[in-house]
């Protein structure tokens, strides 16, 4: 481009979007790997649908939210729009495909949410989401149970552990509690959406939003009160199947029937102890039918304990909020920060929105990579595990220095290279022809990589390279390098690679599930 | 939704998009990962940009292709377009990234045309695209034979030996020799686009173009043929250097400065005998400036000859085709089939048009995945590589059976999962409370499952279960499985899926690379 027409260019991206790179982009895929291997351990089968659909395919999915879709223009032919999330596609997807009855599927791809964009809180318009979903008709809770299995796997398998709590509930208790205080029922929704926000705002405001905005009779919310504070596990259970006037309520009943026995599959699968069924838990999508939880976390705020210590989600114990409840009181609560980092639940309904006889009962969880990825980069910061932020993964710098006359040795390093590429390793080296040692060695620095592989013309004669560990202190005996035989380098290199991570310890953790 | 207000919905994804679902989608998902591989362990930064852009990025980048980019509807705000290729936006990020002087970076994704789709050849509207570029300013040559050692190493781990060639040329041994045979110089990109058609018209044809419609003296189009029918690798680039009209002109005698340091560095990668230096390739993009390639297959023709034979890339040895060469004389062909796998160059040009100040010559690599993808899962199917096109990866089903008054052991059955997924392993069970022996065994039959472990309750009481393969022939000392005690299931099951895995040989091949 010529100096004389200089195009002036609006260097960005688009607003509410980034671009991923370096160590960001690999600590997400790592996140990634680690979440589609415990999908894959579970039977997962992968699908993946297109980024955008008929526009018709989404119309009416999304209530008040169908504004934030973004639409393709019309440029001829078909009108489409692009994804705002990956249970639709799935929905549309099993509707077309009538020969499947059961499937355990996952998708990670991108979703599209023409929301303002709120970046410092991590939320915007082009966001990753990984699901999972269960679709068939099966005995009851028993899919239910694999699904909350599966997420606590995948945040164990993340380094999550005791920094995570995950709240169970169901609707069918939750709408027959309304129906036992006294809600009417065209108001059960709305009311169960104010319940919702129990987890951001205090029962008094919760309680006005109810009665002033609502129109719901004070001496109802203060029957709702009573129900919605509870939190526990089998305690909880037995203490709900003993009131009588709940018990009465068939919705209700049904709910606790279900919930007991997804406890008794949650204590088979050994996570029982990692719940909190939890009465406020509401969400808001209206296609829930049955069992539904939300996944939260201490967020980013700094541990205040050690790592060891387990915080576990709140038990029914603890002393219940009054009215005068206030943000002070829920900040000190472990589990409440940049809120859910997972949620999903039963469905059971949607399939047969775009094809009635096609209906197949579904259940499945979706987490948000992006609020994953934010705390887990600010957890591996505050233990400084600076390997696990490197760009790149290389194992090995191959460089070459010499005295007078020295070539570079360029032919020589590519070949090393190649020995050690044929080794399945990962190698790199300078792509000037006379490369001064000390740039070598600071590529090799700045690039985090582990290990120095040394050409020098009298030892390569001689049939020896030297590898060299970077960052050893002096005094350390291999502190200058060991010798080896060139044909050794690729098994020699791969047992110091070993030994290396073997000790490495905790802060490897996630690079070792991982990998 | 009520049985009164039916909606009819278009069941069905947009023109030119698919869904990817079950086996297929499992094998995509390999090839990303070999590929991936290899880019990581030539120490390739993963870049994920977003899926549209500003259109003003997109702008005057890819000629009259800008006909094929999908546009956003004007919603308020930016106005935004779908990316139609990873390299414009690899530019962009260069360009706004000016601390950035170097990098290797791969990205994986999709990208957008409009394009009339041709969905039996393969040819879609939303396709995926694996693209590696190393980025900055080198000593010559060095990255380029980098990328080119990357290409292998890719067809190699994805089990294509012998079934593929290397394409290589020069863009200035091209615009020398065009000037040599006396092109004049406003016809010399028309005249480079209609010598890009020698792989799929005869000479005939292209020449034509070249006089009839391109208005090229006849006579110069017989020196050009002259040229672009030579192909070879050294023994090609030494007679050309002999070639003293060519080797006067300064733009030639550059690139063949060039192609001779490519060989010898190639050399030194040990994989200079898989490319064929070719005078007729010249590829379409006008933003090349150096060495360029294209990768061709057999594509998915039959094997004439044995999996072990290597059909080498055409050596100038091959009769040249005259000007009676038609369509049948290149059918047989082994390199001519579905087209191009994989191609690229080098464009030193590109990153300046967003910003002249950060001009940074790049060069680069994009693979074709569903061009691999169709001939690689033909290839599986004639192999009968049952195998690999599974479409989970399921290792052991955990199943129970037992008389009258059997329980269906349900929570047997998911703590003996528990236990498999806590070792790593890949277990399913049936979700059904009583299900019955013969159809678990058909679950596991049908998701070809390798391995079925059978709980009986008198065996559990005696903290024992069965291991059985599935498969295996009448008369076989395991045919009956084996029983072995709880506590070593997930040993005894990892020594049986090592053992199974290693006697599968190649039609694993694809299978252990990528896992």
């Amino acid at each position: 481009m010529g100096k004389d027409n200089k195009v002036s260019f609006n260097l960005k991206t688009p607003k509410g979007t980034k671009d991923w790179a370096g160590s960001d982009a690999l600590l997400r895929d790592r996140i990634f790997t680690t979440i589609a291997n415990v999908f894959k351990r579970h039977g997962g089968t992968a699908l993946d649908t297109p980024v955008f659909e008929l526009r018709e395919i989404l119309a009416g999915k999304y209530g008040e939210d169908s504004k934030l879709i973004y639409d393709l223009q019309d440029q001829g032919g078909e009108i489409c729009s692009l994804r705002y999330d990956l249970t639709v596609p799935f929905a549309r997807w099993l509707a077309m495909n009538t020969d499947v009855r059961s499937i355990k599927r996952y998708h990670i791809a991108k979703v599209y949410r023409r929301d303002q964009p709120a970046v410092s809180k991590g939320r915007m318009r082009e966001f990753y989401q990984c699901d999972f979903d269960i679709a068939g008709q099966f005995d009851p809770m028993v899919p239910d149970a694999e699904i909350l299995r599966i997420v606590t796997e995948v945040f164990e398998e993340l380094g999550w552990q005791g920094r995570y709590g995950i709240k169970i509930n169901h609707r069918k208790v939750l709408d027959g509690l309304f129906e036992v205080c006294g809600v009417p029922q065209d108001k059960i929704r709305p009311i169960s959406s104010a319940v919702d926000k129990l987890d951001k705002m205090p029962w008094a405001e919760v309680r006005k939003e109810m009665v002033e905005e609502k129109g719901l009779d004070g001496e109802v919310a203060d029957r709702i009160e009573k129900y919605v504070n509870l939190k526990g596990g089998r305690d909880l259970l037995n203490s709900l199947l003993q009131d009588e006037a709940l018990v009465a309520n068939a919705s209700a009943k049904a709910g606790l029937d279900d919930m007991g026995l997804l406890m008794d599959y949650l204590d088979a699968f050994g996570v029982l102890d990692r719940m909190s069924f939890d009465l406020s838990l509401a969400r808001g999508l209206d296609y829930y039918t049955g069992v539904i939880y939300e996944i939260v976390t201490e967020g980013s705020a700094p541990p205040a304990q050690s790592a060891e210590e387990t915080p576990k989600p709140k038990s029914s114990k603890k002393s219940k909020k009054g009215s005068n409840g206030d943000d002070d009181d829920r900040s000190n609560d472990p589990t409440v920060g940049v809120g859910s980092v997972a949620a999903g639940g039963r469905y059971d309904n949607l399939v047969g929105m775009f094809q009635p006889k096609a209906q197949i009962p579904c259940v499945g969880v979706s987490f948000g990579v992006d609020r994953i990825f934010s705390i887990t980069k600010a957890r591996l910061e505050r233990e400084q595990s600076a390997d696990v932020l490197r760009s790149s993964e290389v194992d090995a710098f191959v460089m070459a220095f010499g005295g007078k006359g020295f070539t570079g040795m360029l032919k020589e390093r590519m070949s090393v290279c190649q020995g050690l590429w044929n080794a399945g390793l990962k190698a790199e080296f300078s792509y000037k022809v006379k490369p001064k040692l000390p740039q070598q060695f600071k590529a090799a620095e700045q690039g985090g990589v582990p290990f120095a592989v040394i050409l020098g013309e009298d030892e390569m004669a001689a049939g020896k390279v030297r590898i060299k560990e970077m960052g050893l202190e002096d005094g350390h005996p291999e502190k200058e390098g060991v010798l080896v035989d060139l044909t050794a380098l690729p098994t020699e290199l791969k047992t110091r690679l070993d030994a290396k991570k073997s000790v490495a310890g905790v802060t490897q953790q996630l690079e070792e599930v991982t990998v």
